[in-house]
């Protein structure tokens, strides 16, 4: 049989993140790999109550085909509980945010269309837009963000500019506020619409970050969120909200695709929803995730001998400068190791010593049970081929001491390596 | 704000159906036009005992993060249930077979491409390939189908035909054995594959329709399967079935598009299916459609003064021959309006009087209260706009008196009116 595929797909690859992560199943292995949010911080319970009474009050209703748009209430809901006049009638429920993603590919990019993203950038968005060919631009970014200036210069005929300012993935970096006035203000001079994509601003441990992009510029952009990270992600909930101009496209893309995201699970959030139980709620988990994220940094600084390190634009790291964060016990040496500390989210940024390559890394990370992300897909340009990515959220406090203990183990023992390599090359060179 | 938007947005329009059917979202319209399965068919109190065992036992897997392809248990659970020996690997969980139709033109339409479908076809398929831009060709059917001749004479250089051999929508027809296996040869000898779409299949009223094209030759199908039919349309729970050569690049799709299915809902359903639900369950959906099938075409039996009609290739209206329906009550003198009598399923398929234009009679129609879908969208080709689709599911057995009474009376004016401008007009003239 003669299967043709679309030229999109022939160029569609098994991911090799993904073959390996598979290793990482492996039952001894501590995997600060995945972006899994804490299952602790599941509100099962609160759940088991929604179900029952969205069954018992509404069952018939809940299990039939619903509007493409999204449930009412949780429209509303989504509308109340965002940090700018939103208007309901523009928020589109979609099966977790990175629907979002790919129907804003669908709705705005040609075949070779410009389409600015971070340096480096959440590979799942690179994925999305994939299907339809767009060519990704990477924008040159510090510990903030992308640069004004070099957005300016690259905006020509971009479609659009993907920023994801809060807790980034893969970085952790926070846009600053004048950061965001900058960039706003520069995508808004070019013309360039925004893509903001913000799942993870909720996750914020001491204060706050800044307001949405799309709040200084509702007209010139399209925000995504997600009720993945603050309840649950297996329940694929997110939302967007666009302008006017763009909705009924994006709402015509969303009903080809699924004809509607799954009413029943909307209405078991709406439920849940009630009464103000995420002002409760989400306030645990940032307490959770932020006493992980100190226990890694400690960790970091103990294992490496460094702290977080200060930004620096022309070597962006991606992240802020170090917290006040104790260091806990006897710190080993020092090595050439940079990383950031997130002022939430659940992300940390590590820059490896010269010479290490972080894919390279995990396939001896693994042999001693840790795991992590190479930095490298995050790149829609050159990689950095010494970053990766590590989650504090999933594992716990000892795992986190474990796991962090056995990366430093590899490091070094992949720099001793690679010395003993060097002095025999010099010895067989003499 | 400057928002270019792609190609393929620029020709998504809003459906000019879709404002037609807001209305008949007024009280007191009874309408036979939205393909609602039947909540009182829902098993609430099922999904209720499912919801807190699943909370219960695995609540926090039941809320992570999950595999692209789908929950294991659910897809042995598919593999199982279908009527040739499929490996459980080969399935993959989409939200609602829709979503099926949307990873399969990502993957295998480029703009351009020829994709080969029925006369008429499922206009959520046509919906759901328009964003890759094919190129639509209608292949010339009768009553049961796709005709082999003209299938063959189309085939070279399709990526694939698109077919609906059950219950189809919107016709209501059924392909039988015999042209089931004169297509699969036709297809086989083309090198065309099949894309077999079947989410009506287990709602027979009499018996079970012949086995899948794909039972008949798995390799070169992509088979595409639902539970809203057979448990609730609201979980937007679906399946496909792909062949090893085209798996892997309909999964990537997949994780692309959402990362994956709910995987509560998954697990909802996966708990509700277990010992045999399905086998009890499904037989009293059969005999409620079946009483409001034979409610319909009884009361299009009076109401229109005609038997569902037999079929006629050179002018497909796409029934089957009309059953043994008792006719209830006195007749009203016969129009020359056509009806099939399906074997199963939800859509009963008409055709009007020469000289109605049945999106003209929709207007008309909904001020007595009564709605349908106008056959029209549904051709790829020159549509025959005499047509409209009825459903029997939703409405009850007095609805659908009332409905059908209303529905015969609109055509009756129409006609009155048209025979009137006629006489009119030939005054003017003479």
């Amino acid at each position: 049989m003669k299967w043709t595929l679309a030229a999109r797909a022939e160029k569609m690859n098994p991911s090799a993140i993904r073959e390996i992560l598979k290793v990482t199943e492996r039952p001894n292995v501590i995997s600060l790999a995945g972006g899994l949010p804490s299952p602790k911080t599941f509100p099962v319970s609160a759940f088991a109550q929604a179900c029952a009474d969205v069954l018992a009050n509404d069952g018939q209703a809940a299990l039939q085909y619903a509007a493409s748009e999204g449930y009412a209430p949780l429209r509303r809901a989504v509308a109340d509980m965002l940090p700018w006049d939103v208007n309901p009638d523009q928020v589109l429920i979609t099966t977790g945010s990175q629907q979002g993603l790919d129907l804003i590919a669908k709705v705005l990019l040609d075949p070779g269309s410009k389409v600015l993203v971070e340096t480096p950038t959440y590979l799942g968005a690179l994925q999305a837009f994939s299907p339809m060919e767009p060519q990704a631009v990477s924008v040159a970014s510090d510990g903030e963000g992308v640069l004004p200036d070099d957005l300016t210069a690259k905006a020509e005929g971009g479609r659009f500019v993907y920023l994801l300012p809060n807790f980034q993935n893969p970085t952790g970096r926070t846009m600053s506020e004048a950061r965001r006035a900058a960039v706003s203000a520069a995508a808004q001079a070019a013309g360039l619409p925004i893509v903001e994509d913000n799942p993870y601003g909720d996750l914020w441990f001491d204060e706050a970050p800044p307001l949405p992009l799309t709040a200084r510029n509702p007209e010139g952009c399209i925000y995504l969120g997600s009720f993945s990270k603050i309840l649950a992600p297996g329940l694929r909930l997110g939302f967007l909200v666009a302008p006017k101009a763009i909705y009924p496209k994006l709402l015509q893309a969303k009903q080809a695709v699924d004809l509607h995201t799954p009413i029943f699970t909307q209405r078991m959030v709406s439920a849940v929803m009630k009464d103000g139980f995420l002002d409760r709620h989400v306030p645990t988990i940032r307490a959770l995730y932020k006493q992980q994220r100190d226990a890694m940094v400690a960790a970091l600084q103990r294992e490496f001998g460094v702290d977080g390190q200060p930004l620096d634009a022309e070597r962006p790291l991606g992240g802020q400068r170090g917290h006040a964060v104790p260091s806990v016990g006897a710190r080993r040496p020092g090595l050439d190791v940079e990383f950031n500390v997130p002022k939430g989210g659940m992300f940390l940024w590590l820059r490896m010593p010269e010479g290490i390559d972080s894919t390279a890394l995990l396939a001896q990370a693994v042999e001693r049970n840790v795991a992590f992300v190479p930095g490298a897909p995050f790149y829609a340009g050159e990689p950095d081929t010494r970053t990766l990515r590590l989650s504090f959220v999933t594992a716990t406090v000892e795992q986190i001491d474990t796991a962090i203990a056995a990366l430093a183990a590899t490091v070094r023992e992949a720099l001793a390596h690679r010395t003993a390599a060097q002095i025999t090359q010099q010895l067989a060179a003499a």
